[in-house]
């Protein structure tokens, strides 16, 4: 890899920091040679594989994963006409295989509702089939025109997670769209990245869904970060692709829908929000290295510290720690700062007094050390995961509280957005009074209904008309 | 799913079989509406996830895990002459984003190199960088013009495992190569799938390589299927993308290089070996579910039994297993022919007399039943499956051992393979003999240097020219 000279901006220079820290910290490679796409570091790539497995495996509780095909043919992406519109500027189009050109056009999966539901179409008949809850993890392309930046706006988006569920009722559907929505809080808790859940105002919702509830984060420089949204489809796929089901009485009844989607935008999320002005700092739950081992030896003792480190990693390994043992040709201090700006969450050093004592030093990448007894390492660092977690949790909302302001008129909500903070205004949900907002600050609403623990729910007048109003928050979204 | 009427075509009808088996099984469906790309069942990606999780398990031990972009621009995929012309035909381009013409045209990868070497020559700086181990499991395109077959013959395989290393020496990539052969020969016989190793002919061999040593395997009908090749590219590709190093002596060189790649067709191969003329028969360390429990219910004691079967089912998922309890309201031999079909390795049956004993009848998919006692289920079971896994393995390897045949001459040739057979031939591996091989048979010469325990290192007389030879397989292959 490339080390060149420089040192990492201050997170303040968010922007700058960002872009740097992904290089030096081994996420990923800026480099390649389009526009929009990047290339995975292993060490990257693996915190991408730690934070998707916690996906699946809260998704596997009860969907099934599956697969369908990246490319989709024309006629079938045209089907639904409010989806096209959604994403017609912006689908890639296959229209060559070698020197031949296609007979149909071949559009790169921007999102799979139009690949799976022409099989939906196929796999429903009864309602005995009902509900389905099947999910996949996979590579889709948006043809960006606006600035890309990675993990937030790319054009490959390597790792979306969809889901795609079927049911009998509205109802049903809607109270599945409810189960996604603490579904992703659990996860999103999981990462210690703090949630603002609210409904998007329809003119925002997905092309073709009924309702969208969006999950949205509060990145360091107060922009908002989209980092998930749950859909409502309701029969509006299900009439297009004639997805029907043979009800209790042997009526055939349009199903109604749901799909639900996380991108890598989670990564750019759980990157941007923990980190320093020294580097990441990784939760252990999904830390590629989670403990980093660094003998300090010293003249004849070399031996020992050397051998009581291997122990230690071979002990902490077989616990199911993932730990490296540094023994690298370096100073010690250089090797700090390697795993700190790798956002490593525990360093233990061992050296030859440690030895004696028993014991080995852990230097929380959160601040802070602590002697750990040899003899009860293993619970001992549990314990320390554990208060890191915390701390980095607790930091997160710390941040994200001190970014959310409540704003009562018009007048001060472009001041208070051009502080770096979202707003929660009252607003009557009327299109009109929207665009006012919108337009005034240079911002979106993002939405009402807004579930947060930082959000009291609170009825007030709107800031643009003075009619009744809802919560709504508003802030400058990525 | 669709259930409809027939029965699974008898395997010596391969073909038939096959495709059959694949929806029937619930492996894939073939309908999706672009010839050629097919949907993953959950109960096929299970399976596939299982299968590739042995493979990264394998290749973890000192390679690391990364990922590249799907799009390659024209000017990279264009770069390297001999593997444009082995690609070009089949290389799906998209020409669009949205309305828009493209810039630059961009390449579905077939297969990666043009997407990683250009970073490779970014990343490799010196000695001390060396040797790097990287591997990607990814989607990749060919636009197939002959006719397609799922997991044999497709134009996404959404699967493809491509390792790719950079060396300082010729013989330092060499060695990898040879490692690489025996890191597939472990995972296959972990699948309990034989395989014929072989070094192509040098017409046959990858577009910009050195050298290609191939593993193939022999499917029922006694086609061969080439499952997983590995490349020795010495500095072609390094010479083209620029990839150096400064050696100890602070001297500039090419880098020495390897690929190797395994794509679904490992799955293809799992089916079609192991199945029989019931269904699936999969090996237990790659089951989608390895224990289906079917109580046996009747009048009073249903409430025992299926007390009995929940806390059977508990024991064994506690203890590692993937089990499924089937308590739908079926007859039994209709739960038994269900997961027969679906290869599932061992049947639990759970009757009120095997209770009262305190028994389980295991029902191996293989054939033959034993009572297991509950109160030590689980090393019973473990002991069973290694039984079934051998089994299926010596099953294997008979029908290979079956299907090689040595031939002594040209006469015999073309009437061995037409029984479905491979043959072992002498050969002088001049390029005339070898066409007059090739045009005879209508077959293809697999290689030399055949590493197989079923074939014995043997020198002889070339079968067209009369020249010393050496042990060649041939065959008609996929």
């Amino acid at each position: 890899m490339d080390d060149d000279a420089g040192t990492l901006p201050l997170k303040e220079d968010f922007s700058a920091w960002y872009n740097d820290l992904l290089w030096r910290a081994e996420i990923m490679d800026v480099r390649y040679p389009v526009k929009g796409l990047y290339v995975w570091f292993p060490y990257g790539f693996a915190l991408r594989k730690y934070v998707y497995q916690r996906l699946r495996d809260l998704l596997d509780r009860d969907h099934q994963e599956t697969l369908f095909p990246l490319l989709i043919p024309e006629q079938e992406f045209m089907k639904e006409a409010e989806h096209i519109k959604g994403f017609e500027e912006e689908v890639y189009w296959v229209t060559h295989g070698g020197t031949t050109p296609l007979d149909v056009k071949l559009a790169l999966r921007p999102t799979s509702e139009t690949a799976i539901y022409p099989m939906y179409a196929l796999w429903v008949r009864s309602h005995a089939d009902l509900p389905i809850k099947y999910y996949q993890i996979v590579n889709t392309f948006r043809y960006e025109t606006k600035q890309t930046r990675p993990l937030i706006r790319l054009r490959e988006i390597t790792s979306f997670k969809e889901a795609h569920t079927v049911h009998a009722t509205w109802e049903e559907a809607e109270e599945q769209v409810e189960e996604a929505i603490r579904l992703y809080c659990e996860f999103y808790d999981g990462l210690c990245i703090p949630t603002l859940v609210s409904k998007r105002p329809d003119w925002d919702k997905f092309p073709g869904a009924d309702y969208t509830i969006a999950v949205d984060t509060i990145m360091p420089n107060g922009k908002t970060l989209q980092i998930g949204t749950v859909h409502h489809l309701g029969d509006h796929f299900s009439r297009t692709f004639n997805i029907t089901y043979e009800d209790k009485n042997g009526e055939q009844k349009f199903a109604q829908q749901t799909c639900y989607g996380i991108s890598e935008r989670s990564i750019a999320a759980l990157i941007s929000i923990h980190g320093d002005d020294v580097g990441l700092i990784l939760p252990p739950a999904v830390a590629t290295i989670q403990a980093v081992i660094v003998p300090i030896t010293i003249g004849k003792r070399h031996d020992d510290v050397i051998a009581a480190a291997q122990k230690l990693k071979t002990d902490l390994t077989n616990a199911g720690f993932r730990v490296n043992l540094d023994t690298r040709d370096m100073r010690p201090g250089a090797k700090y700062y390697w795993w700190e700006l790798r956002g490593v969450p525990l360093r233990l050093e061992l050296g030859p007094r440690d030895l004696d004592a028993g014991k080995v030093m852990a230097v929380k990448r959160t601040g802070g050390k602590m002697s750990i007894d040899l003899a009860r390492v293993t619970a001992g660092i549990t314990c320390v995961f554990n208060e890191i977690t915390d701390t980095i949790r607790a930091r997160a909302e710390e941040n994200t509280k001190s970014r959310l302001c409540f704003v009562g008129s018009l007048d001060n909500l472009n001041a208070t957005l051009d502080t770096g903070r979202v707003a929660v205004v009252q607003w009557c949900q009327q299109r009109e009074c929207g665009d006012a907002i919108e337009t005034q600050t240079n911002a979106s609403i993002l939405g009402t209904e807004v579930r947060s623990q930082y959000v009291p729910a609170a009825d007030g007048t709107c800031v643009v008309c003075g009619k009744p109003g809802k919560s709504t928050l508003v802030g400058r979204a990525y």
